[in-house]
């Protein structure tokens, strides 16, 4: 589970708003067995996560890793790895939690960034929502190899098989104005 | 809207069970103001779909296109295209419409790939459960361009721009025991 977590960055948070199922996606990252998410994406809803009671969450990250085409349309399918975690998330309060924290957040997305940024001050810190949730209840689920085509279909005449499917990283493009003798940093273009 | 639900197929749906979120990753597919849902990864908790009050849900789409690395730690982001519809789902028991979703859902994932496979039979067919979701409620949000830096971290020295993000696919692997002769169809290898 937790090779699944650390090969993505984004997530699907759920909880509930007035009865009713809201999902939104947000960065997390994984340090031991918490995660921490950023609560920009869902200020508004995450703010009950500052309350006592904390805000009950599930937390879903999901690889599609290939379309499976079988000889039936029936047994299509797609291969994918997928680790739900349900739990109460809360607000990071503690100032040196919060600043570790959104190091992570940063490391998570682009390993090795964090000490190539100008730090995040006092009122940055104060003014971001990081929501803590630890990996108590998870389970993960994935599906992995061929099509199961029915033994009465595999003289079928329909190609079967596999189309795998990679997340791939571009070449990485300057912002407006950069000094042009500062060069894209090992940790992109190696990616 | 209809782009963004139209240029992925995978989304993470999320419901109420027992008073707590639940968020699974599923497939979909988009008939004009309608997307399907496959049962079969929440066949039961979607259950409650198949009731007269139909289920409420949360339907998430998020395509990420790049990280977005600024010079100051709290400006990283990332460029995506989400869109959130919310509504309540309901089992699709009209046997036309329900074979129609299901090559709806295929063709949404590999176009072209329903016809150029044994189509779902009556016994399948029922033993399938399709979920119909009215796009009435939908918002989108939308990121794109570079770090947005605070003027007094612009002559930083580290290096800031954007880092494409896409979804590739790669070479088409054949199943075990694929007759030779039948090699990869063109809607696999020109994708």
């Amino acid at each position: 589970m937790h090779a699944i977590l650390d090969a993505d960055y984004l997530c699907h948070l759920g909880f509930v708003r007035d009865g009713a199922p809201v999902v939104l996606p947000t960065l997390y990252a994984r340090v031991g067995e918490r995660l921490y998410v950023h609560g920009s994406t869902g200020s508004r809803p995450l703010r009950g996560a500052g309350e006592d009671t904390g805000l009950a969450v599930c937390l879903t990250v999901t690889h599609v890793d290939g379309l499976v085409l079988a000889r039936s349309a029936i047994h299509h399918s797609v291969n994918y790895r997928c680790v739900v975690v349900h739990g109460v998330a809360r607000q990071v309060t503690d100032p040196a939690e919060r600043s570790a924290a959104l190091d992570a957040l940063i490391d998570h997305i682009v390993p090795g960034r964090a000490a190539d940024s100008r730090p995040a001050n006092a009122r940055e810190l104060a003014a971001t929502a990081v929501v803590a949730l630890d990996l108590h209840e998870v389970s993960a689920k994935v599906r992995t190899g061929g099509p199961n085509d029915d033994p009465e279909d595999l003289a079928l005449p329909h190609w079967t098989g596999v189309l795998p499917v990679t997340r791939t990283y571009g070449e990485p493009v300057p912002a407006d104005g950069l000094d042009p003798s500062i060069t894209a940093p090992g940790y992109l273009t190696e990616r």
